[in-house]
C-alpha cells in the first residue's frame, strides 16, 4: 500500500486531515531544539520532558528535574542549560531526565501529541535513520514544520524536502503542495546547504546567539542514527 | 527609503508584525477569486462586494443584487454566476455591481482590510500593473495568498514570487524567509509555468469543475493592466 506525505510548514497549519487517515508526525525545529533532541538522547541522555511554557519548565526545576530551557534564543536563569547541542554534551547527564523548553520545539512536540499515532524528532543529524523507520511503518506521515513563532521558515522546510526526497522513492505519494514546494527547494538548497541557509531569516535573528559551531552542526546530515520517539509524554530514543 | 515585503503563505499566518509598520497588502487567489475580480473590472463591471458567507451572499441576492457565488469550485443554485473569469463576460453586467463569495479567496479580502492600509488585488494576469502601483508609492507591502481552505498552495505562492521577482529589483528587501521561497520556486516554475502547475494539488481538485480554458487564463501574465483597490469595503478598479 502507498502511503501518504504531508508538510505542515506552521504549527498553525497543523493537523490537517489526512481523509481521516492516521498519521505518524515527525516534528523538526532545525535552529535547534528538535537538533539537540536529537544529539542529547544520541549522546546518552536517558529522557526529555518537552515542557511547553517557561512556568512548567520552573516548576520541573523546583521539583528537582534538571531543566534545559531557553527563549528567542537565549537561556533562561533558573535553567541548567539552553538549547545547543553541545549544552548536552557532559559527562554528568548521561542517564539523566532533563525537562526541555523552547519557543518554537517543544511546542510543536507537545502539539503533534494531540492527534498523532506517533511522534518521531527529526533533524538533519539523523535524517537517514528517520527515514528508515517511516520506510518500515505501514503509516501515513505528516512532517510538523516548528517554524519560527508559527512563521514559515526556511531550514524546518528543507529538512521536510530533504525527507520527501527519500520517503517518495520508497512507497510514499504526496498530494501535498507544501511537500512539492519543499523538495524542489530542498533540490536547490542541498547543493550547498551553508550558503543557502545562512541567509534564511532564522539564521539572521540567531546571529548573536547561535554559534557558527552550532549552525553547522545543526546541518550536517546523519551524524547520529538514533530517532526519538515520545510515549507517555517522554522523549526516548527508539 | 528600502520597503519591506513579506509572504503570508495562508490566511492562518497573516498578519505577522512587520515591525509595528504599516503596509500595504495584496491579496492573491490564483484558482480564481482574484483572477475572475481583475478579469470582470477590467472587462467593465463597476463593482465588487467581497462577502464573507454563503448566507451574507444569499441575503444580498434578496436585497435585489447580481451575486456570483462558489463553494469548492461549484456555482451555487441561488447565485447568477460563480467564480469563472468567463463567467463575468456578460455585456449586461457592464457597469453593474455585483456581490461575490468564494471558498477563499473573497475571505482574505476581508480578512487584509482589518490591518492593511490598503488592500489590492493580485493576479498574474495583472502582475506588472500590481506591480508598478507598488513601486511607485513609499510603503510596506505583504502578499497574502488565500490559500485552499487555509492550506498552502502553489500557485498563489508562485504568484507572491512572480511579484517578489520584480519588488526586489525595484527598491524592496526582504527577510522574509516565505518571499525567499516564494521567490525560487517562482524561477523555477515560470520555465513552463502550464506545465508546473498542472500537478499543482488545488488544480488537480478543480480537475472537474475548472475548465482547462480557466486554467489556462489564470496563469498567462499581463493581460490585464488594472488594479483592483478595496474602498469602503468595495471593489474598484484604481
Amino acid at each position: 500500500m502507498q502511503k501518504s506525505l504531508e508538510t505542515s510548514l506552521s504549527p498553525l497549519l497543523y493537523p490537517y486531515k489526512l481523509s481521516n487517515n492516521s498519521f505518524i508526525t515527525v516534528v523538526t525545529d532545525i535552529f535547534r531544539a528538535t537538533t539537540s533532541i536529537v544529539s542529547a538522547l544520541d549522546f546518552g541522555i536517558e529522557t526529555i520532558l518537552p515542557v511547553k511554557g517557561v512556568d512548567e519548565a520552573k516548576k520541573m526545576k523546583s521539583a528537582g528535574y534538571l531543566v534545559a530551557c531557553e527563549r528567542d534564543g537565549k537561556v533562561l536563569d533558573f535553567a541548567d542549560i539552553g538549547n545547543s547541542p553541545s549544552d548536552f554534551w557532559q559527562p554528568h547527564l548521561k542517564g539523566k531526565t532533563l525537562a526541555f523548553s523552547t519557543t518554537n520545539g517543544t511546542q510543536a512536540v507537545n502539539l503533534a501529541k494531540e492527534d498523532a499515532l506517533e511522534v518521531l524528532i527529526g533533524a538533519f543529524i539523523n535524517l537517514q535513520a528517520t527515514a528508515e523507520v517511516l520506510i518500515s511503518r505501514n503509516e501515513n506521515v505528516i512532517v510538523l514544520c516548528a517554524a519560527w513563532k508559527n512563521l514559515f521558515n526556511l531550514e524546518d522546510t528543507l529538512y521536510a524536502g530533504a525527507l520527501a526526497e527519500i520517503l517518495l522513492e520508497n512507497n510514499f505519494v504526496t498530494h501535498c503542495d507544501a511537500t512539492k514546494a519543499a523538495l524542489q527547494l530542498w533540490l536547490e538548497a542541498r547543493k550547498d546547504l551553508k550558503k543557502y541557509l545562512s541567509n534564511a531569516s532564522h539564521r539572521q535573528r540567531l546571529r548573536h546567539i547561535m554559534s557558527q559551531e552550532d549552525f553547522e552542526y545543526s546541518i550536517r546530515l546523519n551524524t547520529c542514527h538514533i530517532v526519538p520517539v515520545l510515549r507517555d509524554s517522554k522523549l526516548i530514543k527508539m
